[in-house]
């Protein structure tokens, strides 16, 4: 297939031309109302033209909006700045934001608890097997690398390779309409473990260089206690408010007059939630997520026997307003002067193969024969802001006064990151479809 | 009606309770994503906790949406300042005009080119009408109250009270069902010439004080000439895209691979025509209600056939996210301590008055006996941003070293337009419903 050659041509070049990924911590701007429609105009225009172009070659769509996110993005290298604005400006990342919570919405609207709890142990595992061996993956790469380094930043490379982002493997899921297989269950739960986990891990490596640095006794145990309470409280409140708050809610919604009351409330839950997560460190799109898992149509029959249209075609509309902005501003930000240096290039591409290879560990997990296992690999591949945010902890971290995460090594982690987020869409894509294929054939 | 009852007893209370509305031009802060989304949650549930509350007591939602905004933008009067925060965020202000730019596509879409120049030449006469005389009205009372004044200062007032917002009469006209009704089209039309009205006057009026000013030669006729050639290259660069553009956007649009084509390309106009609008000078939601004019269900027929749902389903729920949080940001901007002052308030309300009444001038425009005229000149009081404008490019023009407009004159604005805007759902809703009482008793 022609398509996909282009694809992996075009990831390959990427990979080969000319240092940060995803915006600086500055404030950022905030632009008026007629530049923000204008990027609006230029997101939405460039995601359907994206998304067209990776669908004729039979791609899933969220890799055009990246690819020609990363095209606009870098129209400034040969001049052209008018995208510059856009890249910082806080509103337009908010948009983004509520975009990919919106996606997660949806994702968990389209899955109930009880499928979820089927997986849950396959789940626990994957996400477990997926965080240890890229940990001890990345561990070994940076003692390859920089052999001078002292222990605790291979342990902290080790850390910024174990979370995966399920942001895109939700969205490959959601264009190829997989979202109702098991591979799929597997995935979406392994990574609200693995968001948990990944928490914990952060909690555990920060403490441990603390004290090697402090020369102190290492009572971070507390911390991880405290983390582990505040993740068991997430999920408990989570399901108190969908077993009782959320039956309780219609009730009382349903009597409430005005349009838009369904829609409102949903929307409220899935807000509510993805506050909540975010305030006890978790990612707001596992909030988003849970909410859209403990939303039931059982719940809101009221409305819908009046003739409302179902939570899923009314949250729609919104995903595709929101949605496209976040995948294209992940292009954007993506600088392509980051991949101009060949040492720090080789290190990302040792690096990346440890973050891909060290996650295919997670189909080890999976001992039904009837799953694909290897699509359950291959979802749980993308890194994303948890491994950032990890190496931007990192950066900041120092031990005898030289940073922990040194600014080559901070760039070897954007470059892995935006590889596993490119590769992942077509490797899900064909996993899957040739899985179907099989099974057809059989 | 007790309701109705409540309603103008606590607009009574609101006019005699304790000096500025609407956002002051400062950079405006930008908050995180939790902060928006904890905004997001008291917004949307202010929202319909008040549509519920006003829709009990047979008033429009939007009116409920206003007052608790009034309320909870109110609350640091008893020393609550945790709204404070959203009230000058740019992005919660983005999303809002957003709320409204959206609210009034779904308005065009629900009219036709068609329906609008049925009514063009009363629309027209509309709008000549409902500005000559709140001009006149406004400056006989600023002549009243300002008697020491520059006859500038008289013809200044006089402007502020010209320009109807549209945006509160299209929300009660939606809530209450009767946009298809002809009294609506005729305020629709007479709002988006008053807006081009509203313009020429501002040109006008600053060209005379600038000469005044300067003593030189009063040449501002280029400025009207441009401000005239705008609005037509406007109107005509919207029907051009309405006849020749978007009939062949759908077509290539239909061709395009992947999900939301339809929904997408539909912002795209709309996006296009409120950033072409606001460039010129307009407001932006005369684009946006263009757009929504020009996009008919034939042009996009071939997306329904496939079984897609029609545009005004597609745009329906992002209007329900969006819209409420610009009549609820509405309510929050109003400060009660605008109606502290005696002096200001018997201004003020002397002022509103002569707003009210002048735009029932606007009846005696309709000439056709079916029309219910009254409900026109009802639709066309609410005064907003363009008064707003108006007062605040007075407050910076000066005339002899005294500002044009005093900090008192533009108080008494700001209390002009929360009154307007705050009288209209109900009366507008008593005109109509009271109409459609006397049909059927026929």
């Amino acid at each position: 297939m022609t398509g996909r050659n282009i694809i992996w041509g075009t990831i390959f070049v990427l990979i080969f031309l000319p240092n940060s990924l995803l915006a600086s911590e500055s404030p950022g701007t905030a632009l008026e109302l007629p530049s923000i429609l204008w990027g609006l105009i230029i997101i939405l225009l460039v995601a359907k033209l994206g998304g067209h172009f990776m669908e004729k070659l039979h791609q899933p769509a969220v890799l055009g909006e990246l690819l020609f996110g990363i095209i606009i993005g870098n129209l400034y290298l040969f001049g052209a700045t008018f995208i510059e604005p856009l890249k910082d400006d806080r509103t337009i990342e908010v948009l983004a934001e509520l975009g990919v919570i919106i996606l997660l919405f949806e994702v968990g609207l389209e899955t109930s608890v009880h499928e979820m709890k089927k997986v849950g142990m396959t789940s626990t595992l994957v996400a477990l097997f997926g965080i240890i061996a890229p940990f001890f993956l990345g561990w070994g790469v940076s003692a390859i690398f920089m052999p001078e380094a002292s222990i605790y930043v291979h342990i902290f490379i080790g850390a910024t390779l174990t979370a995966t982002s399920v942001g895109i493997t939700a969205r490959v899921l959601k264009d190829i309409g997989k979202l109702q297989v098991r591979e799929s269950k597997i995935i979406l739960g392994a990574a609200v473990i693995d968001d948990i986990l990944g928490l914990i891990i952060l909690a555990v490596v920060v403490g441990i260089i603390d004290t090697a640095n402090m020369g102190g006794g290492g009572t971070n145990y507390i911390d991880i206690l405290v983390i582990l309470a505040k993740a068991l409280g997430f999920i408990i409140a989570a399901l108190l408010i969908g077993n009782w708050v959320i039956p309780r809610l219609f009730k009382v919604s349903a009597q409430i007059k005005g349009s838009g009351v369904l829609l409102t409330t949903a929307l409220l839950v899935c807000f509510l939630l993805a506050v909540l997560a975010e305030k006890i460190g978790l990612a707001a799109i596992v909030g988003a997520f849970a909410a859209g898992l403990i939303l039931d149509k059982l719940q809101y029959r009221s409305f819908t026997d009046r003739g409302e249209h179902s939570l899923e075609e009314l949250v729609a509309p919104i995903g595709t307003f929101l949605t496209p902005i976040f995948f294209v501003k992940m292009g954007m930000m993506v600088d392509l002067r980051t991949f101009a240096n060949v040492d720090i290039l080789l290190f990302a591409a040792v690096m990346t193969a440890a973050a891909i290879v060290g996650k295919q560990a997670c189909s080890l997990a999976v001992w039904d024969r009837q799953t694909n296992r290897w699509a359950v690999g291959l979802g749980m591949i993308p890194r994303g802001e948890v491994g950032l945010i990890f190496a931007g902890i990192g950066a900041k971290l120092a031990i005898g006064g030289t940073p922990v995460v040194s600014a080559g090594a901070y760039s070897a982690v954007v470059i892995m990151v935006i590889i596993t987020t490119l590769v992942t869409p077509p490797a899900l894509k064909y996993s899957l479809l040739r899985d179907r294929k099989k099974i057809t054939e059989e």
